[in-house]
């Protein structure tokens, strides 16, 4: 269930390797191609601050939400439980007054990848709402956070590790779990944005 | 089917240890930790005293209950067998008079964690009302115990080891089968609610 | 199809072992502290006598009917085979009279245990047949037998095993196929109850 | 696909051994014990001349079909592949006028065999139209052979095997191929039905 | 997905081998014991020249075409994959003008075998449109060919093995696609039908 | 998730081997066959520069559109990943204006090949356009790229692998992602298209 692959298609696209005819060469910013491209800057886009094992890496998380044409609506998710994005759905309906049961809704993890980490519930209802509310995070904003039930936004595992990835990676600031929030500390050159609610995330973007 | 995995996520949560860059580090006085984050004390969360193997386990069950805008209600499960689920939810609605087969029922077991011990249904039961009831459970209670078609609460194996991990931790009351009543005489200092039945749960909360 | 679970859980119910501390402990009179649960003496709660391989054991089977709110009726089994349940419905309801198809029907076999062999048939119609008409079998019966699509009871394997597992744990009669009566002759203390149909098994309860 | 699994359970039913406290022991006369039951001989109930491998297995096919109480008929089978069940049921409806599409059906192999062969075709369709017209086959009599979808009756290898089989277990006649009649011209004491189609099968019962 | 199994009933169609108690025996003729059968000559029945793995292999398809009763039509495939026969129909509704999606469809390959090569495409199409339009290939005919979703009849792979086979077995023609034309140049005693098209395919039938 | 198969069928399509008796014989022109079967030159047809592990390889993508009878369109996709096609219907809806929602699509990869690669995204949305519009792309043209949920075309790993393997099979041009583009200056031969979004796909066709 925690198992989550990445092959050489998202690493290209962060821009951290060029996949060429002599092999996989290191590009020296790979941060400046990476926001290049614009990830996480509009509605339905948003940089996943992710861990797979114990490797740091960054996926681009995409939704997009279309009014029901029929009574049931649907979900499709690519590279992400369908099952856990039902239960989103219903906090974001339930704890954010998105009346998501009347939408169809698609997810997708660019690049093939897929995230089976509860640390990426925040970074699925970013996109979701994004999408739904026509509103993009800040560019260069990462996100990562478990959502449970009630709404709250609750505490992971290696937030040093992905904190530290963002940096490198040129990102000037993260969406994270109030619960993460000492650990964050050690990062003065990213912005931070505590959260402890999906009310609150919705009222800060 | 009776496996019970669980990984880093809920054992950071349950503030048993700290996951850092130097490894797992053990917390000093985890149950202050973990109380902290107030599991238990709200309305469609509860603790359940669970065991994985032969080793003792707390976990966060979650329940949200939402009125459901088609004929047929949705029964959304992570963590725990859809099937039980959809048992629960009819013996609450025979034997506990609450209109479920009208709500949406959404079940999560915090931190991506899974049980599949019929020991979880009382915990289980107790968020679904809580949910649907808008009423918590007192702060620092344990909760265990499997539930009949009945409505029975019926007595579970290992119940010493659940309880003596549950003060561990700090908690201050447990929510127990009346059969296993006996095996709690040994913890004095936990306050003991002892229950025959669903009906018993429901007029005790 | 025939592989039959047992764990710890039903174990322990069945009050043959006491599971503690220092391991596995043998109860001295377990049918007292079996019967003592009531099992088997109200309306939805059956006592079927199974065999796991080579091995009798007892295992307690419940049934829950309710009338049902949408067309389609809802089945839902744990422990036993769902399609295996929808058959035996049908039986009951051409031979039997039950109008089930307007009736949500759960089945569940206590503790976690599984059933997978015909034999299991004869307490699963019992139970149904219990909670649909609100009528249990005499407190101490235990049951076996497979029934057929043209509602005949059939004999089954193991017979005598069944029987002599019933009487040291206490029970005093036994509901069995008539073609299995040969066998039962072997046990004198128990009040046997021979059956050829299903409409035989109504009328007797 | 071709598996046929038969466990202690039909071998009992056939008579040819009882299981005991000892271990299996042969039965003197199986064909006796076994035609007793009446197998074969009341609508609905077919005795299917199987092979399982190399090994020749009569079997009980049962069918039951009720009036449908729902737009969308139910199909239920238990031993035997249910996408067979419904191909068979089209050609009995085209080829027989049985308006089975208005009917619920249900199918079991007893004592929890499975047949998988093409062969079982003959024994189905007679199980099911016995059950829909309330019409038996001659009790002793056992059947074998494929059905296609132009309502054809088709050879099947093993012919003389299964008969030989029947002729042992006491059985005094046979609905078979008529593309295998030849093989059954060693049996003299066997009075063979000859079929070419389901046309001619509903014709002669 | 190419897997082709073949078990002992088709070759004893095929008239290949006989089985015997005393093992197979080779059969002097087989094909005018296969086409003594009629596969091939009557509405719905079709025969495929398969290859399984390097072997070639004659197969009889069978389909049958009823006016479906409810409103979402059924179609119920054996030995052939249910996702290609949908694709297929689609084909032959727009291309070949049937109104198929009001109808029922079944498919079947004859005595318990299966096809999973694109090559039976052209078999599955003249079957279901034979059984549609009530009209029959010439008796002695062979089929073979990809179809595309544009409903182009598409070469496919060991074109002269599978006309080698149809010679042996006595078969007189052959539908086969164009762009296999050039290899059956080398078998004249074959009367060979080219197909472009699934239009050209019901103009020549 | 990113396995792609690959059999005899499409290679001898593609024209480079010629499957004979005498095993696999490389063709002298193979671009001269493959392009006469006008693959890509017909609306609802597009050749796909894949990548299969290292080793290029292309395909065939074909479509089929068709307005729905039902209220609930119909999907179905062979050789290609269901619930992608889903998500990619979703895309050309919302970000290309066609009602698609009203329209059953099939999707087939021709010779009975598999792609699982994201960079199939453009070659797909290409053959469900042109079936739905009515258009070809230019014969001649090979198409890869990545499509995301926002309607953006993704660069994609290997593209000189994929344009290489193009250009000696004698292809004239290629639809590619911007992001490629450089990657194509190495290719003076192939008149390049770079697109940035499916509404640049749909305006250029």
């Amino acid at each position: 269930v925690r198992a989550l692959k990445n092959r050489f298609g998202p690493v290209h696209e962060l821009g951290i390797f060029e996949m060429t005819g002599a092999g996989l060469v290191e590009v020296a910013n790979p941060s400046a191609l990476y926001l290049g491209s614009g990830a996480g800057g509009r509605p339905g886009s948003v940089v996943l601050a992710g861990v797979e094992g114990t490797r740091p890496l960054l996926l681009e998380v995409q939704a997009l939400t279309v009014e029901a044409k029929y009574g049931s609506p649907r979900r499709t998710a690519i590279g992400f439980d369908g099952t856990r994005l039902a239960l989103l759905l219903a906090v974001l309906e339930r704890h954010g007054g998105m009346s998501l049961s009347s939408h169809d809704v698609f997810l997708n993890v660019a690049g093939g990848a897929e995230s089976a980490e509860p640390a990426a519930d925040l970074a699925v209802c970013s996109a979701v709402a994004g999408s739904f509310r026509g509103r993009a995070l800040p560019a260069g904003t990462a996100v990562f956070g478990e959502v449970g039930l009630l709404g709250e936004v609750r505490a992971v595992s290696d937030a040093a590790l992905r904190l530290k990835e963002a940096v490198s990676l040129g990102f000037r600031s993260a969406f994270i779990p109030a619960g993460n929030a000492g650990e964050a500390a050690a990062f003065p050159d990213l912005s931070i944005v505590p959260l402890r609610s999906v009310e609150e995330l919705l009222a800060k973007t």
